[in-house]
């Protein structure tokens, strides 16, 4: 089942994505620490009140998450790019919520960094919290999978040897379009790909995830309590613009998307401020 | 002026400090996105339910923060210890509201970690959002100030090259115990002071910033907008126990207080898990 978090003539709604349409959820305004995956499932269908997909504003598939935890270097190839030994722990870092946009929105540039990347990744989004939970539980938490696009700004991420600062730009990560069920995404075996202007940039595969799912739910949540909501960045694989040679950093007028066999597709257009 | 957070019969209150009593303030809950300056100022005194401090139990002085943004590596001595450069922007890495606790308290430590460590810290909060936030005018947006401990557990901050894992550890940052308005407060030279057990541990003076107060708000503001309750950490000064010879972590029955001039001390007795 998908679900897609949106805005209608000025309201947010949880609405399930059938096709074309999204279906309102009775009572269900957002996603966030109410939404367990029993709420998503039992909650009424509004039908009378569908709407059409292209006459809603998508919202980030959670729009306001306690907390956002980024995986670094997570992929054998994106590994291999950057020169580095295999890690034994996560690379863990933050975004906040003031830091996402929906699917249809555009990125847009902030003037102060001359190095916007992409970098598309699976979110993982928690539906059932807890602390220590067991990597052999751990999918039992999730309430579904969606899109990300972790955008850096890369001259901030190495103005110093923490990468915050490049991570953490109000209203430049996408997150969607939509949330995907457990049931219909292969989290062991799926395609993860990012096109920017028609050429391929990424192309890899979840396999190759160093830390699977269920091991990053497990160790995050050994330091820190995953409340229903929450969202992991699993990380990106190689073929980040900063690795190229040239460099390619985005600009005005691109479109980059990142894509997910079975999760979807994240398609947002860069802009400029005016 | 200075205010505390603090449940009393269950309910959470915003007090003024008066020697030993809190004057709960009218309509005022939580310090948060609703209180700015003018709303703690303004808010109404209800002396008739005066409360003494021995009565109450305090809370982190913002219970909820949407960000908490750490400084590493921020005082001249802090940087000699570690052997490292002075840094041209600051090292920026995350806690969660979720690792707070109040002034009085217990630090219980985790059974994973076997390298909890103190560092004591002028925390900032904001009273005025803003984006993009000139430096001549960044301290019109601290709501006052506090005291923090910003602990951490070292050998998971270390086990890879970002601090997050060793920072974000739920309920074990002590935030207290008041706020303290700024005219009380002369950011620019007062002394800061870690005692383990009676001995002194660190010992410094907020003149030796590297990056000051305003100059933060103003780096921070750049990257993402600062809200009301926002808590800055602004980092430690020479002297945690990682750096010892040989090295002192946090145990059982540890008494540990971390006092600024004009700011307040911050006691915390430390205990293992049950």
């Amino acid at each position: 089942m998908k679900y897609a978090s949106y805005q209608y003539d000025g309201v947010d709604h949880v609405g399930e994505v059938r096709g074309t349409s999204l279906i309102p959820l009775g009572g269900v305004s957002a996603i966030g620490l109410t939404t367990t995956p029993d709420v998503l499932r039992d909650a009424p269908r509004k039908t009378a009140d569908a709407v059409d997909t292209a006459d809603v504003t998508l919202l980030p598939v959670v729009v306001d998450p306690r907390k956002i935890v980024c995986v670094g270097l997570n992929y054998m190839s994106h590994i291999t790019e950057t020169g580095r030994d295999l890690p034994e722990y996560p690379v863990l870092f933050p975004k906040y919520a003031s830091g996402l946009i929906g699917a249809g929105d555009a990125l847009v540039l902030p003037p102060e960094s001359k190095q916007v990347d992409w970098e598309g990744e699976l979110a993982v989004v928690i539906g059932r919290g807890g602390r220590r939970i067991a990597e052999e539980d751990a999918l039992d938490h999730v309430l579904g999978y969606t899109v990300a696009n972790d955008i850096t700004m890369r001259d901030y991420q190495y103005k110093t040897h923490q990468f915050m600062a490049g991570k953490i730009w109000d209203r430049t990560t996408p997150l969607g379009p939509y949330l995907v069920t457990p049931d219909e995404v292969d989290v062991a075996n799926a395609g993860i790909r990012t096109v920017l202007n028609g050429d391929t940039v990424q192309d890899s595969n979840l396999s190759y995830l160093i830390f699977s799912v269920a091991r990053l739910i497990s160790l995050i949540s050994e330091v820190t309590e995953l409340t229903p909501g929450d969202v992991i960045l699993t990380g990106t694989p190689g073929g980040v613009g900063f690795r190229m040679d040239p460099k390619v950093f985005l600009k005005d007028g691109d479109v980059v998307t990142v894509s997910i066999d079975g999760v979807g597709e994240l398609r947002t257009r860069v802009s400029v401020e005016s």
